[in-house]
């Protein structure tokens, strides 16, 4: 089996593009963010099992990737995990309104101020990072530069989806940047990833635990593509990859 | 933990209804179709394991029923199952379209014909029966009057959603009878059953395997209807019900 495709930040926009066109792949936004978003829920959940981890504290960014993290919030609580939801900046697209409404429902508190957001750092158990996806190119603005480094620091198990945030979706690990061109310190480095799709070149040297979901691809586009995705176990949502070569 | 509740059609309309209500539930149809053919297809992998059966005839009504068959056909695909599909009436919403364009991505057949239908039953190894659903009011029509009894008489291991198609969803199995009174012959006797978010009260004597799925409900509106939803194990999207009561 050749080695698994690490993915551009163009080519990730482009199967994104293609797996939503009407035409073409003809999901809808909502089908891929429940499945993905549950992929993340259940790959924190065997990463850190309850009753051991059960407060997890979900941070969403106002994109694609932060409805991930809103989905994967409702998903973790149906398991029994305690999810907190911040939204330093809440999206205002009407798919992002309806998931965290239910997520309302399901009495996911949200923290409403920073204040609130660095004091309860202290009572999680995991982090699950939903801020930034593969369209973030810095710098980090604010509030996001207060907030990334408060996540590092924490000191706590985290969980990243599809790139952990604050990384070039190409280059990796970078050191963390305010627009004011402030050095912030060192990037992220989450103990549990869960790639979606197909991992992106900035996680090549990532040594963590990594897992990929997103069992939606057409294996005719995976083809195209050249994705050599790995074979997912059973009627699984996710499997895990392999540690980096030579590891 | 007081018993399971089986729904009238009453109730698991307004279930239905009261998921999807932007003010309430607020899921989109999408979502909850996605999660519900998930679990139908894990069902069915967890009851015609791989590799002894492999090839499901997945049988598809016009409603949302048959948009669940649809999405567990195509998880199907991705588990390793040789899907074919057989809708005799393709339904005429958007989201049907979609959801077979999905299947055709993944190269999953359709038969076009009875007659294809009637000879392909002797290479199948499992039925999947998503041809009605909770709001189906009999009598039988053509196509689905010739279509029910020879599925029946197939004598094949089979799958239904919510309810056997042609039972009545609150007095359970009756004869099945066509538009013009005619008799059919027995109701459809399925090997297993994949109740969706409760069961509905025609399957309380149901005595094969049976599944729960729909693990979506939030905990105050089960509590509100006294649901008495049992647990779901884990991150699973699906939960076996004991056997009725004495057995």
């Amino acid at each position: 089996m050749a080695q698994i495709r690490y993915l551009t930040a163009h080519l990730a926009q482009e199967i994104d593009a293609r797996l939503m066109s009407p035409s073409d792949g003809a999901f809808s936004l909502d089908q891929l963010m429940e499945l993905a978003g549950l992929a993340v829920a259940q790959a924190l959940a065997a990463s850190y099992a309850l009753p051991r981890y059960r407060r997890v504290l979900v941070c969403c960014g106002p994109g694609n990737q932060g409805g991930d993290g809103l989905v994967a919030a409702r998903h973790l609580s149906h398991f029994g995990y305690a999810a907190t939801l911040y939204m330093p900046k809440p999206g205002n697209k009407d798919i992002y309104k309806r998931l965290h409404k239910q997520c309302l429902n399901l009495s996911i508190p949200s923290l409403t101020s920073e204040s609130d957001f660095h004091a309860s750092l202290s009572s999680q158990d995991v982090i699950l990072d939903a801020i930034f996806g593969f369209s973030f190119l810095g710098p980090v603005r604010a509030p996001f530069s207060r907030i990334l480094p408060a996540l590092r620091d924490a000191r706590l198990p985290m969980v990243s989806v599809d790139i952990p945030s604050g990384w070039h979706v190409e280059d990796g690990p970078v050191l963390l940047q305010s627009e004011e061109g402030e050095d912030l310190g060192q990037a992220l480095n989450p103990e549990v990833l869960v790639s979606l799709t197909a991992p992106k070149l900035g996680v090549r040297g990532y040594r963590g635990r990594h897992w990929l979901g997103g069992r939606f691809v057409p294996p005719t586009m995976a083809e195209e593509w050249k994705l050599n995705l790995p074979e997912y176990p059973g009627s699984a949502q996710i499997v895990e990859l392999p540690g980096p070569a030579g590891l």
